[in-house]
């Protein structure tokens, strides 16, 4: 971890009445007391504060070893890096944890029952906080690349709800962190504009490229309590090449969005496009570059590595989000030539990417991971099993309620076909059947617009299902058609989640592995 | 049924082009083909055409009974009456039904698989037929209440979707139905500023009574084929006086609302208030009219009787909606004085009364009905025993999503018993954990907002739950917090929708009862 002594860092610091109040990461978190609210920047591994929260965990660490009951609540942009959730949540420290999680020990607590985490979509965090649903924001402790002279702050790697935690927080402790490239000055766009109703106006952005704010993060500098310097790199997973499935499913996409564009519905620079994490979508991203498509945007919450190819080519002309979510390799090129990108990408607040009022407007597709979907239509993108969190639900539900088109999608089988992806009834629903538009496997892609729920389940069936598992699935749709008590969405509720509960208990869904 | 002899209606058609257009209902109903998709006006028992769809429903009858398979596809706003759904359903003369429905016989149709039901947002429908999702228009079929002289037409007691049906159709049939008060002119603002994406713009409206169209639905003369003279009134249910539940209800929802003022999260005037159809809705609208709350507004789908009385009283400064839900009692009140509502009472299409933008930004307050909600928070609003559509999401979703507060009620128990409103699992999900803030029986009200699940299902069976079934659900709650796969949402699937399979089958949820 860096020092105040090293020059390249405090140079970052530019404003006096902060650089006083330079201190150690240790100094820093004995300031935070137990049982308080705090604010952390981060939004996937970028932009995360990285000293503090070690700080924090080794403090809370002290004091359980002394028997004292010691845990802070942890509300972020979204998932984070290991020197926050995962410290913390080692160290037994978190009480509450919203919104988004992706790591490790943090699941395994959630799922134990030892932690509490409350899974809300990204889009409604800052309003709930405004309003005050959350309870007062104790502290905020965000990451950003410089301090300004003037006090004002540049962003870090990524914006996710640092504005909302600056302003709402009673006491604020910043970590400039000198391994951000300064080059990020200016990238940014932080909308003041949003009051809270009755008194709320239109957002005034129209296209993915408008900048409708400010570059920089304002805070009072008497509600800084703290500056602390780092000088660590932000941690996103290492990016895995397009596998086969990843590819056909990329490819079932495009072929679906070129027919689009022959109908006439979207343009030939389609609509903002919306990407989830992951590999999946990195392989439409990288589809992308091989399609017909030109001038596209994107309106999204990270940019990934493919979006960085297809902003080289020049088939996308501009990408807003909230943060940068690249692997390490793509990370040292985009850090190097940042100034390249200034005037293409955009990083904004969360309740800004992920606003309804601009997803509608613009007319975004959304394209998202799912963990599995039903025959219905109905969508589980967070829990295994129906009761294992994975990692929540994200921004997924802000895209495909407000969006243009939802397109959900995944393999259509996991864990080497002990699972479909495809099931009776979905054991959690996060997208109900009014919010899905497109389910997408490797097998295909069923377009659900317009059908009942019993045409819906004969395509999904056809197109999308395992054939490991079609003829079971039809075998329990056709039943159900028969002697289900109605026939609007027909299920035997003794069989329906069947599948499921043999998986929880043998390792496996189909029938004759068991 | 009227006809153009009668003097009082032909004064409502004062275009002579249209004029040249009157026809009788059968012969209008003779020029609709079989297989086409008609819009038709109508939400609840207002504003939908009451003579064509009839003689479009002996058309097909007649062709039935010649062996002719003869059916056409029907949208509309969201329910209408017996004239409309009751005739063509019972006719067999529909194949696609969207997007919302009330009628016996429709229902009894759609749950027999006789009938196929989609069932969307009612925010969404305009933008998935503008944007060609549910294939081309057809036809129009719209009631108003006068023609003007050149040809703009006069809206009646609702709006709907009147204006995306009359511009998207190839051909419009106007209904002119001399019962609806002549004063309603002036009543409606219908924007017409929606453009697709990527040409869309923030939609002005900032508050509940402002104006931001005209009154009056547009027609190119030549679409029009014919226009057919009625003389019959709206149909609403009578209006059920507030029973012990309601009232219970209505007072924790209430009381609810005041601790949120006096915890300064809302002005004492509240926040616009959106409540669904039905009795207990309409007894928290009553409710409100003895509650200390004073210069109240509602942005909301429908009029209903509380509202009037609201207005009455001067509680409600401004009521917002795209249709009269009335009594026939109160309605007959409304029409006698409908020229006192004029400044107070707006019409809007429903994709501006259930827009996500508007709802949004304005912090709308959602009020809605359920039929079941589990003791994690998810709500089912429109399957009962998860096959058995009961009328549609209707608006619900678009307030709960994204309105400053969704709050759903319902008794805790219904059939006598047989049947508890909180379950272990809902049997179908329409709001997801992460759509519902607040669920409230007459047993009590639970503040969902910060909590993890497992918080959340103590909360909601303490207070909640009917006293038959809270020792069951907390039995339930703790051998699933022992024994699920994972902790974050404890469930038991060989368990979960044990009780609703029990009903199915015997016809009770209890155990004992079977």
């Amino acid at each position: 971890m860096a020092t105040a002594t090293l020059p390249s860092v405090t140079s970052r610091v530019l404003n006096s009445t902060l650089e006083a109040r330079i201190m150690s990461a240790e100094e820093a978190a004995a300031l935070i007391h137990f049982g308080t609210r705090i604010g952390m920047s981060g939004f996937t591994g970028a932009g995360y504060p990285k000293a503090v929260p070690m700080a924090l965990a080794r403090r809370i660490s002290d004091a359980n070893l002394r028997g004292q009951k010691s845990q802070v609540s942890i509300f972020t942009g979204a998932s984070t890096g290991p020197e926050l959730d995962g410290a913390l949540a080692m160290a037994g420290g978190i009480q509450l944890r919203l919104p988004y999680q992706s790591d490790p020990e943090t699941r395994k607590r959630i799922n134990a029952g030892e932690m509490e985490y409350m899974d809300i979509h990204l889009g409604h965090v800052a309003q709930y906080v405004e309003y005050g649903f959350l309870g007062k924001m104790d502290w905020a402790l965000v990451e950003v690349t410089a301090i300004l002279e003037d006090g004002r702050l540049v962003p870090s790697s990524s914006v996710g709800n640092n504005r909302t935690w600056i302003e709402q927080a009673e006491k604020v402790i910043v970590e400039v962190n000198a391994w951000q490239p300064a080059a990020l000055e200016g990238m940014h766009d932080i909308y003041y504009g949003l009051e809270p109703p009755p008194n709320r106006k239109p957002i005034p952005l129209v296209h993915t490229g408008q900048r409708i704010g400010t570059p920089y993060l304002h805070v009072p500098l008497d509600k800084v309590a703290a500056v602390v310097l780092t000088d660590s790199p932000d941690r996103n997973s290492a990016f895995k090449a397009p596998d086969e499935s990843s590819r056909r499913i990329a490819g079932h996409i495009l072929d679906f969005l070129g027919w689009e564009v022959q109908k006439g519905r979207i343009p030939n620079s389609l609509l903002p496009l919306q990407s989830g994490v992951g590999n999946i979508a990195n392989a439409v991203l990288f589809g992308l570059l091989e399609a017909p498509f030109e001038n596209m945007t994107s309106y999204t919450e990270v940019i990934q590595d493919g979006m960085i190819e297809l902003l080289r080519s020049g088939k996308l002309t501009c990408a807003s989000a909230t943060a940068f979510s690249l692997s390490p390799e793509m990370l040292a090129q985009v850090n190097a030539e940042m100034a390249t990108y200034h005037d293409r990408i955009i990083l904004r607040p969360q309740e800004i990417s992920n606003h309804a009022e601009i997803i509608r407007r613009l007319g975004v597709i959304g394209m998202n991971g799912m963990i599995e979907a039903d025959i219905y239509g109905n969508v589980n993108s967070t829990h295994i099993m129906g009761s294992r969190i994975q990692n929540g639900i994200g921004g997924s539900g802000d895209f495909a309620r407000n969006g243009y088109l939802s397109i959900f999608m995944a393999p259509s089988i996991a864990q080497k076909g002990a699972i479909t992806t495809i099931v009776p009834m979905v054991s959690h629903v996060d997208h109900t059947e009014h919010d899905v538009d497109v389910i997408v496997t490797e097998q295909g892609l069923a377009d659900l617009r317009g059908l009942s729920p019993r045409q819906r389940a004969k395509l999904i069936i056809d197109r999308c299902a395992h054939p490991d598992y079609r003829a079971l699935l039809l075998d329990y749709q056709e039943r159900a058609e028969r002697l289900s008590f109605g026939k609007h969405t027909p299920h035997m509720l003794n069989e329906s989640l069947r599948w499921h509960n043999r998986y929880v208990r043998s390792g496996h869904m189909l029938p004759s592995e068991e």
